[in-house]
């Protein structure tokens, strides 16, 4: 289901795009966050985002349509949650087998359009082709008001560090298709608590913490732990399994205890503490990413989730 | 090259795709036209488009990579164009076969990039993901003051035809892949003219036109020897052949009498008069597309182009 491309890996070829890219006033932030941040009004931030799937790459023919629909959609509403945003508007393009049915492809933008409604965003338009296989395209607009942004690069030492939910095992157990993504909780944190850093989990926990570490030039441990995991889903698959789409979010170790203490937090939200963000660029010998254990004893683990295309 | 679908047609699924749109009071066209209108500021709309092309189906592997990338972010400005307004950000996907060297894929970027960038677009996102068969989505952005958007159901009988350049073989010929989008005719258009309706041909003359015609309740006829044909093309091809990607537009006898006379008009641009817009809804026995013989013959046509996908 899964292929490596031997060339062009994602990251790289992405880091390369940054070259294609023209300067303008009016980006705030291009290529390299979840989503594109671009000057809407005074107020605003317009958000700006892709994601294509592939048949056999990211799902296997056959699968249920409204399910594939739902991901193609929830996917992009993930990538404006991880900013702080809410969606807006849509476009959606189709490659169409020639053996598909038009009752399939439907259901395939039905399931868009259902999970576009429960999120508050519209299709406003599209194209459709034909394909040897299933390729479907979603591009979405959001907005975030300026005072409400998160990007990766805002992580600070001392800061703690969040997920939303369980990990692993998201593409064994059918998950990355049903998944809901974490807008709400996105917006209640950028509402009450402006988290310093934030970014959805599709790389795996390892490779997404990276990024951030990365974007923010910080190095951070994470308690073995504390990392919370789908039932039966070894320490490696919660830390490389791509596909979570849970939040991961970096927060002052004030607010932290705040966000913790909150008893409205406790009974609507699933907010895990899993580790600190500590000084030391990851890029250098004693930085990067490490994994503390029980008795305290640490190790460095690669900034690596699975390569999932 | 090109492949037919044999039961999900695109006209007839981008029909079914109303079903799927969600109504909002900040949508002023959503499908059905070149772009999607949303609401933007008191004085402008943003536009949003998106176009796929696939690899066997739009073009042939091994075409020359930077001409492939120039013709995924033209058709999309061509949209935008084709509302009367200037394209702004885009964002780009592309599925990659695991034999394409990162050469190949970078070259199709700065093919993308230099047509950007020739356009006033920027390019600010995208996904980047493995795949069977090379696929390219590119979704773009672009504004239009309010009063200078133009839709496809906007002319008016007595309306003059109006087209920006020859006709037919273009995919043929290659141009498909070399084509400059008709902005600057555009922008000149609605800055000094404002046409009652427009359209990039896409589908060819006849089905583009049947396009404006539909969304105008109106029928039309067509000079036989006005409508200009590419060297080399029969009257069939010139009104079937799709992608040419030239403007056709509609404008009022008084306005084109005055186009036609324009002296800076006569040096720049190539706008050809080829008919006229006349009462009658096309779906009636009465209406629909004609074409003029020099004899003054009448014949019916129809409203369709070459399917091309």
């Amino acid at each position: 289901m899964k292929k490596k491309l031997p060339k062009v890996g994602e990251f790289g070829l992405i880091e390369k795009l940054k070259k294609f890219q023209r300067s303008s006033t009016r980006i705030v932030r291009g290529i390299g966050d979840d989503a594109a941040v671009l000057e809407l009004d005074r107020r605003r931030y317009q958000l700006f985002t892709t994601d294509m799937l592939v048949e056999d790459v990211h799902f296997l023919g056959g699968v249920d349509p409204a399910a594939l629909g739902h991901k193609a959609m929830a996917v992009n509403i993930s990538d404006i949650a991880a900013m702080g945003g809410r969606p807006t508007f849509a476009v959606v393009s189709i490659g169409v087998p020639s053996g598909l049915s038009s009752r399939y492809i439907e259901a395939v933008y039905r399931g868009m359009r259902v999970c576009a409604d429960r999120f508050g965003a519209s299709i406003v338009g599209g194209d459709t082709v034909s394909a040897d296989k299933l390729v479907i395209n979603v591009a979405l607009l959001g907005e975030v008001e300026k005072g409400r942004l998160v990007l990766r690069s805002g992580a600070r030492p001392g800061d703690r560090i969040f997920v939303t939910g369980p990990l692993g095992g998201s593409l064994a157990f059918g998950r990355h298709l049903r998944f809901a993504p974490r807008l709400r909780e996105a917006r209640f944190l950028v509402e009450r608590f402006r988290p310093s850093a934030m970014i959805d989990i599709s790389d795996g926990l390892a490779g997404d913490l990276g990024h951030i570490l990365r974007a923010s030039g910080l190095s951070a441990w994470l308690d073995e732990e504390r990392i919370p995991r789908r039932r039966g889903v070894t320490l490696e698959a919660a830390l490389r399994d791509g596909e979570d789409f849970e939040l991961l979010f970096t927060l002052s170790s004030l607010k932290a205890k705040k966000l913790l203490e909150c008893k409205s937090v406790a009974k609507d939200f699933n907010f895990i503490d899993i580790g600190e963000i500590v000084a030391g660029h990851p890029g250098t010998r004693a930085g990067g990413l490490f994994l503390r254990d029980r008795c305290g004893i640490r190790r460095a683990v690669e900034m690596k989730g699975y390569t999932h295309f």
